[in-house]
């Protein structure tokens, strides 16, 4: 049996409790990790988060498709906002993505260490947990929050990773955050939309009219991808 | 409208979104918080929580009561163990308590500097409650946590207390984290003494034979305590 752990801001990782050799599933539902899954789906080849825009700037230049926005607008010399339904429209088969995300870059910064890293979302629930599954591995769930602080979108997808493992009778959860986690994404999984827009960063994004991501955000299973860390950048192992 | 905030443990204090003045209400349901609200309702005069039993020495040599566990047994120099129960056999009137509390320090000791500091538990929930409609003023809701990690206890006490603020139409929780308070307690509010059994500092304890302190600790309105930070040490402002 393997232990499945949640952490629900990264100021926290550092108190984790789980030793020896995990993987660290990073979790940003609004909108990174959901738009890696996008990305993936539409056939990119690799994905590089990236937080600032001169670094950004710097892909681009080595031939990268750039995404970012600042205020809800496309950053001017980027490809993409941080859309990811944006990305679905597109094909972009093996082409390379910069993606500027502050939440999910730190996330994925932390993580870093540790060795193993895989991102998830509502998107990719089912495709991730599968993948999850044949590792036979230690879980540790890292919601990327905002800022530092708590975000609920990203606890309810951990609850829906934490079910969704438990169903495999491989995985067990080990801490009051998961179980927390499990508690809120079972009161609230069969009225999603509804229960997401509690949370704060749903609401900063209503005011930046982004309603077509928003609603995507929460639509389970909408892509194959399975995104992993290969030292330098997520490629997509669906199917490999 | 004043507004409640939920900081999840002591180590996501710095990132709390509310300015100004406020109130901080430390909750360490198991076991400091109850027993504070049970030492006063034994009429207990002060109480001090401190971290180490050098210090807790200290007092002792002062004259103060003194209560101390190490592994679920009470610390030999100690009047009392940690338990909340005991002090609730006792009359104590006029004393001074100087209370071991590794968790319960840091989290005091942490919110020193905002300056206005309050105690809750379950114990409590009317009378702090009460005390605190009356302030007038922003409430920022600190639990202990175990360790700096999440406990599934004291976020449902902070659940039950955003819950009963808001109750009385004066305030307005503000963040997702005490969202998913409020929506943790109440799916557990019905069966309180079995969603606390989920919690694993509960476990611990049980394993340590604690098992009137557990069953205390998850009643409700058993003190009329309002344990009140007066710049040394808490007082208990019930009825004045």
């Amino acid at each position: 049996m393997k232990s499945i752990e949640v952490i629900l801001t990264p100021a926290l990782f550092e108190f984790r409790i789980t030793n020896g050799e995990y993987i660290v599933v990073v979790i940003d539902v609004l909108r990174a990790t959901t738009a890696f899954c996008a990305a993936f789906e539409s056939g990119i080849e690799i994905v590089i988060p990236v937080s600032g825009l001169n670094e950004l700037l710097q892909y681009k230049n080595k031939g990268y498709l750039t995404a970012a926005e600042r205020e809800g607008n496309k950053v001017d010399f980027a490809d993409f906002g941080n859309s990811p339904t944006v990305f679905l429209q597109s094909t972009l088969k093996g082409k390379n993505l910069a993606y500027s995300t502050t939440n999910g870059t730190q996330a994925v910064e932390m993580a870093k260490n540790s060795g193993n890293i895989a991102v998830a979302a509502f998107a990719n629930l089912r495709s991730i947990t599968g993948w999850l599954n044949e590792q036979q591995k230690n879980v540790v769930i890292l919601c990327s929050g905002w800022k530092n602080t708590f975000s609920l979108e990203d606890t309810l997808c951990a609850g829906a990773l934490v079910e969704t493992l438990e169903q495999t009778g491989q995985f067990s959860h080990i801490c009051d955050a998961s179980e927390t986690a499990l508690t809120l994404w079972k009161s609230s999984k069969n009225e999603l939309q509804e229960a997401a827009k509690k949370a704060s960063h749903y609401q900063r994004l209503v005011k930046l009219g982004q309603h077509d991501d928003l609603r995507h955000c929460f639509l389970i299973n909408t892509s194959k991808a399975v995104p992993v860390w290969d030292g330098v950048a997520f490629r997509n192992l669906s199917g490999k």
